[in-house]
């Protein structure tokens, strides 16, 4: 365990550099480790959604957030916004394969983020 | 591919909601998935490290955010603080028995970040 875990952490400083703050790899983090970055990633790793169903899944989050989350993660090349010529207009938002990749990684984490929420230090230790 | 993640959703919506902002899963997540949370986790899964280290590690922290956020995983049962009985003091840092599953589903994350720093939305789609 603890091999792998430094093989890992050497393979990671040897790419690119999430610990540097001038890497590009650093703006990615910071993008989808945001409060709803990852929410909006998982969300839609169920399928397309439309925007009144994303901001249903992610309570709590306000329409401004929702359109700037929407728009950093579509410029990292993770989610596609679908715009319909149609009136009323109706646009989908869905991963790319990228986005997919991603999500996949991201939904173990929130798995356990959901099984251990509540605090347990002394069992912890 | 699909179907796992569909099934991994709905267990994910059954149990502690991390889409609830009331829930305290969603608190941690908060937590673990903030600028420097992840990356204070990912630096202390190579081990024990002391104050200088972890700044050294997660360049372009300031002393104050090094702080609240060890302070912040440590509440959350994730991170050890042991502060020896010496002069000058000597305080250790290391992960939790749970800070260390933690850290071992956030270092794929990592190495994904690392490897698509890069932003490719051509070849993405």
């Amino acid at each position: 365990m603890e091999v792998s875990i430094e093989a890992a952490l050497a393979e990671l400083r040897a790419g690119s550099d999430v610990f540097d703050p001038e890497c590009p790899a650093r703006t990615l983090l910071d993008h989808i480790t945001s409060r709803w970055g990852v929410l909006i990633l998982v969300a839609l790793s169920s399928g397309t959604m439309r925007w009144g169903e994303l901001r249903r899944w992610a309570r709590g989050i306000s329409e401004k957030m929702l359109a700037q989350t929407l728009r950093t993660l579509e410029a990292d090349g993770l989610v596609l916004r679908e715009q319909h010529p149609v009136v009323p207009p109706h646009v989908d938002y869905s991963l790319t394969e990228r986005g997919r990749e991603l999500a996949a990684l991201l939904l173990p984490l929130m798995r356990w983020v959901s099984v251990n929420a509540a605090p347990q230090p002394a069992a912890a230790r």
